[in-house]
């Protein structure tokens, strides 16, 4: 027997129209690339979206059709967001980060059909067009007089686009199954794989993200996302903030310290999203000018492991609480949020700050579980550390255009992590399953040696990876950058270690370098650090 | 195109595995009917509802098969909540203060086969046994030893059904629209109508609940619904708590304030939510014997308008913070709840009062509207009255059987109640459609008139009404139950009004009683009230 509800589908259209009915006035204030602040309303938000809509309309996008961009947080990019999908296309948000081949081949792989770019990648732009065949129109995401004299054929103007369309768009419904996003994974191995989002896991991730247990988002938040909406969508808060009605701070492409800074503090800013890379930053930045927070209150920390010294600074110098996930891209992303729970209040300080360092427990929707290598489940003790797997309501099924087969085991995805859970749920990634340090039979986690190094206060960035011995097969190498104008010896920085880690886990040597190899997405690239060690020599 | 992410339904039974893996150690508390107090968690809840799954296929329930319950509060129907819709039956929880003629309409509707009871409620089931012809099983929810030497035929032990079964129950995946539970309206006019909620709209309707801006809950909750669970759900309580790890605490039969206070003091409860009516019984409990709450931070007010007096009395008197909601048994029930926005945080005390007296904001999921005579929308300006009507994911769409035909004027559901919407989105129920006082063509809310009478000090309980009025074709009466011990005469009720009300407004007299009439849901029964007065004179 059926249930007597109404039947309504997910779309994303219809978190606009709430933010629109409801807080119709709360504000989306942006830094944009034109160099101005830009400020204004779900009100307004919402009618320039039906505007874009119906230029997208006019420039014959059809259903299911991808239309790419290559922009910064911003309000332009907000109503693509919204416009797209809303529509029944699909977004495609494209790291600007990538090099230039990976950019030519996600953009063909996804046959993409328009792009939009901010005027920052005009110089890319021009250098790619020629070789993106599929492209049949290039927006510039400005008005007519910042239009850049540019030599890109097909060139468009945003803001022309939507002078000569009117607010009348009716969205549409349809199937919540249907594609509405497209991200690819920034693939550190082979070519970048696409994962394919539904209005459905879009809509669902979002209502589960807002919860008081994983990013607790009300009408009471004024959130700064600094993780680029090229980023996983960044997080998922450019759908959650409309379902909640929070105003939203963009810090377009100012993403040094003074710039996160400065805007936080004159909008108010009590909520902030980003990666590790991006905090040190912005907390190197107040350490040197002897700065405090007067608003901000949390700061999620996500897309690599928050170090414990961040984690700590954060919440002891300047009181901001630090919620800690973890996500990938192929779980929309979000997987685990560290919250205490009742039993846990009546902990001492030391012991909160200890269960703090974890990446928490997971939510309605998500389930994990952990594995020995040949797939039997491991139990929730806090000691056993096995293969993460994950299956949800915003979990990748399948790759788009099935790129390398289906990634599922026995219908679950495995992370690639390595990682234990408690018996209350609580996750610990020890490691990436590939970055493991396997020492004469033994795991070492190459996080854990990062973390005790990130501690020392002459430590500015810290990798650690495994390296070829005779007779161990791997040993740890720590590879460090020093803070600026601080000082430290490779016998102090081993001798730090003493009494923070089983003896046998310390590392054989280190080596001091001026920077560390990144990812596209900020993350230390230990497949780059191994490469530029492979044929290096331990002592002894 | 179709997104790539897994395919789930969203399954009650879910709720239930998220809890057993992630709050397994959460304590579920009740108060029994038996005496004592019962204490386990959700890992024991999980093995137990499976061993009742079992149980009910060894019952011969079939998919879509109605299993009633009469009962209180407590984890024998937390297990039947998830064991009969986890199986794909159907829960249909029957309020036991319905008049017995009413509550035999209601099961002979429903076609039940099998009545779970509480014990309380063995001379009722004896009365009314031999007149339902399709249940074929009567089951006393209690141990072997306390089974009653009732007149029951086919009469079953709770604890010796479970007790004959293994927890290897698999909870089986269906069609996410599949019905879950059944819900009968109070019905103050013709016959009580079900109301068939599905698993989806159960899930989501959850999910939503949790919301920060609506009930705040999360692993670090201790909730007492003294809400009903035969009440429209418990308010959703029972499927939001596993979803999010809240302790729950039941209070079973004993709704009394002293009863209630005992138990919230004695496990920190810290969250609660029930209807005016047992509230007044809360407080007045505290202000007679001097008492303070050590723990309780929220309670959640509904199902009637909570009186402007008692929410200032939660919140000055005893520091709780009144989360005051609307809801129907239509909309699962939740529809609103009043949180500031973060442009209200700046406000001055008392004008956050002021705000915190309508009942809020809608969240996603849905929609509002309020429309004329003629079916012709309203603004949204806070002035403009109108009939209020909704829709959304977890809004009936027809009664159970098509009662009634369609409820649905052009896709929306009419709630009969009448409010305004202001321009953040708040809502402000104005009065019932039907119990608005139509004086000389102008309308007077009979709940506002109510809401000045509860502030006066001296009375206990008020209740308006129209009567007939030979000039302005209605005007107000009050009727008054006094506090205990204390005196108040019609004159200085009346001049209380001044000041407080348009003058026009005030009510021509008042009458005093014992006591008010009132639903079989706590609330006054207006349609009691007019009988009792329909002959009233009113002076001058």
């Amino acid at each position: 027997m059926q249930g007597l509800m109404m039947q309504m589908p997910l779309m994303i259209s219809a978190l606009l129209t709430h933010a629109e009915k409801n807080h119709a006035d709360t504000e989306i204030v942006s830094r944009t690339v034109e160099g101005d602040i830009h400020r204004y309303t779900y009100r307004d938000m919402g009618r320039r979206s039906r505007q874009l809509a119906n230029a997208l309309k006019h420039l014959k996008v059809k259903p299911g059709d991808r239309v790419a961009t290559i922009a910064w947080n911003g309000y332009r990019h907000m109503e693509l967001y919204y416009a797209v999908s809303g529509s029944g296309a699909i977004i495609h948000t494209i790291n600007p980060r990538l090099f230039p081949e990976q950019l030519l081949y996600i953009i063909n792989h996804a046959e993409d059909g328009i792009i939009f770019f901010d005027l920052t990648f005009t110089p890319l732009i021009e250098k790619i067009a020629a070789q993106c065949p599929k492209v049949r129109a290039w927006v510039a995401m400005t008005d007519h007089s910042h239009l850049p004299p540019a030599r890109i054929e097909n060139l468009l103007c945003y803001e022309d686009l939507l002078d000569a369309e009117k607010d009348d768009y009716v969205w549409p419904e349809f199937d919540e199954n249907t594609a509405a996003c497209l991200c690819y994974t920034s693939g550190t191995t082979g070519n970048p794989k696409g994962v394919l989002y539904s209005h459905r896991s879009t809509a669902l991730h979002a209502m589960a993200v807002c919860m008081p247990d994983v990013f607790n988002m009300s009408a009471r938040s004024v959130v700064l996302p600094v993780v680029p909406m090229f980023h996983v969508n960044a997080w998922g808060i450019p759908y959650a903030a409309p379902l909640i009605g929070a105003k939203l701070v963009f810090p377009g492409p100012a993403l040094d310290g003074a710039s996160i800074y400065q805007l936080m503090e004159q909008e108010k800013v009590n909520y902030s999203a980003g990666v590790p890379t991006v905090w040190l930053g912005l907390l190197n930045h107040l350490k040197q000018h002897n700065l405090k927070f007067s608003t901000l209150q949390y700061t999620v920390i996500g897309g690599s492991a928050a170090p414990p010294a961040m984690i700590q600074s954060f919440q002891e110098d300047y009181g901001v609480r630090v919620l800690h996930a973890w996500g990938m891209t192929e779980m929309s992303p979000l997987g685990t949020l560290n919250t205490p729970k009742e039993k846990h209040l009546s902990m001492s300080k030391e012991e909160l700050f200890k269960l703090s360092l974890n990446q928490g427990r997971t939510f309605f929707g998500l389930d994990l579980k952990i594995v020995d290598d040949d797939g039997k489940s491991l139990p929730r003790d806090g000691q056993s550390a096995g293969h993460l797997l994950v299956r949800g309501q915003w979990v990748i099924h399948d790759y788009y255009k099935s790129d390398g087969g289906s990634p599922l085991k026995d219908g679950w995805f495995p992370t690639g992590d390595m990682a234990t859970i408690d018996p209350d749920g609580y996750l610990q990634i020890t490691d990436r399953s590939k970055d493991v340090i396997k020492s004469g039979g033994e795991w070492i986690s190459s996080i854990d040696l990062e973390n005790v190094a990130m501690a020392h206060p002459a430590v500015a960035e810290a990798g650690v990876i495994g390296v070829h011995h005779p007779k161990w097969e791997e040993r740890p190498l720590l590879v460090v950058v020093k803070r600026a104008g601080q000082d430290v010896t490779r016998e102090e920085l081993l001798k730090f270690y003493e009494g923070r880690i089983a003896k046998w886990q310390i590392p054989d040597d280190v080596a001091f370098v001026n920077e560390l190899p990144h990812t596209a997405t900020g993350k230390i690239s230990k497949l780059q650090l191994r490469q530029q060690f492979k044929d290096y020599q331990l002592p002894g």
